[in-house]
């Protein structure tokens, strides 16, 4: 069932003692850029570097004490895997990790650093995925999918929820899409709390099946997306879509370039490390693929975990 | 006069409305990486990304309208001369700023960016003692000297006066030393305010002059320091060597490749960007040069300010 308010405050009351609640930062600056007031949710600063761990710590405090001594279970590389590994951690419960045997080296500490128990994988989805049947097979884990997941969702609305509680009277929330979990969680915490503020995703346009499935009007996966923003090369899934389809109001695409000028932007003048993902909202306001001149503006910076040693303006 | 507390609190009162109250953030992480309890004080998130806003604001405001009419004036290519830049334009007050003609581009800019009326010389200390001459007798501007300078030290002495209160009961407070004008304001307040704590500085072992004037018990300037930590190559000036030879506790150097490496982790672990003189404090409890386990540590992460597109670790 998609999430109903009562089901985000449960998140809320359930995520509360072990998340962060994180700061909403604004800059003189980049309003004077813009035109626009902004308000940046800084889920970068979220415990283990991103706003997965809200999704991952509700879902696993939710499970039954049975399922959770047999431990939980997903494939991904990257913030997911990370998340769910601490948010294991902090319960005693064992994460089982399946990552592709390519996966970057920081990525693969990260998961270690949280005590995540990883196997590895030929890179492809039918390896992840056949791999990751037959850790469950042996383990009886319970599968934590990143973002097709009524629990996850929940958790992830409670980013928006606290953006909605700090600063109210927003125009405009924008978040970024990439499987749609952070985003159905936004436009739902959203119309709960703030009906008159509008939803807008933003999308990198290499890598834009929510954009082409929200105004096609039918579900549209992504083929070999290639976009800096590594969070955001998953396509919708089947409980993301209609969500996303119902309660966001618009989608917006912006360029590689527009995407690394934006990071560079926050890096610059607000002095926060973020992620690529984290920077396609305010490359949508800096390629002006909306109004935003004197609107008041939340922005998700959905996360700050990235290779330190390749940063895209360095050769 | 060396400022007591009632012109710190002065400075408190007048630069309130200006300067940003700067968070006190900490890492999980960190902590248990070093055994202490760190609380990093974020002047990285001061206007013109650093806590020099905060005396070059003190000072300013401290002056009478009859030299506000002539403007300020500074010999800098640093953060003072952001800083100064940013606190006239605020009051709407000139400021000439001599930069040698070699500056780095990113700091020319950041200058003119807050409006300073930049005056270029040749690169040697004598060329901008000069020029900065030239200048005040053209205008009759008041010089405004970076740190040796009374005015300037009560508003560097407001960091730490936020911290304490924000922080009870720390055992040690680190800051960097360059010029001395942080340091000096930091164990002034730390003297008035939290008589029990212990205040370190911490300097990098290539630009030891502190160290050296502090233990040889006489005034030793530097002599081509050679230093990643640009805003610590200053030698200590006339009036920040006897505050910190009375009211410091022990001075530590550390490594090139120490601050190096704390700079990364700070970037990695906290998401915040902080320059390479800013991480020297970590680098001295990195180094082991004092015991820091189960010490609740105050830390002044003095600015952000730096050229991306050049980190030191990446070639």
């Amino acid at each position: 069932m998609i999430p109903d308010l009562n089901a985000i405050e449960e998140a809320a009351r359930r995520i509360d003692p072990f998340a962060h609640k994180t700061p909403v930062l604004t800059s003189v600056n980049l309003d004077e850029l813009t035109g626009g007031q902004l308000f940046f949710k800084c889920e970068n600063f979220q415990k283990a570097g991103a706003f997965k761990f809200r999704g991952a710590t509700n879902t696993i405090r939710s499970l039954p004490g049975d399922a959770l001594k047999k431990g939980v279970a997903t494939h991904s590389s990257g913030n997911h895997a990370q998340a769910l590994s601490l948010a294991a951690q902090m319960m005693g419960v064992e994460a089982h990790i399946v990552m592709p045997e390519n996966s970057p080296k920081v990525k693969v500490a990260a998961v270690k650093h949280y005590g995540g128990n990883i196997t590895f994988c030929k890179p492809t989805l039918q390896a992840r995925e056949d791999t990751l049947k037959d850790v469950i097979d042996k383990t009886g884990a319970t599968e934590i999918h990143p973002y097709n997941n009524h629990t996850i969702i929940a958790g992830q609305a409670t980013a928006a929820r606290e953006l909605i509680h700090d600063v109210p009277g927003l125009d405009i929330i924008v978040a970024p899409v990439g499987g749609g979990g952070l985003l159905s969680g936004t436009a739902l915490s959203t119309y709960y709390l703030s009906a008159k503020t509008k939803v807008f995703a933003a999308e990198p346009e290499q890598a834009d099946d929510a954009y082409q499935s929200f105004y096609q009007g039918k579900f549209i996966p992504s083929v070999n997306p290639n976009t800096i923003a590594d969070g955001l090369r998953t396509s919708l899934g089947s409980l993301t879509y209609p969500i996303i389809t119902k309660y966001v109001d618009q989608i917006v695409r912006v360029s590689e370039e527009g995407i690394i000028k934006a990071m560079k932007l926050i890096w610059e003048r607000m002095k926060i490390i973020i992620e690529p993902s984290a920077a396609v909202p305010l490359a949508a306001i800096l390629e002006n693929t909306f109004e935003c001149r004197k609107k008041r503006i939340g922005i998700i910076l959905s996360g700050g975990n990235l290779d330190l040693d390749k940063l895209p303006w360095i050769q």
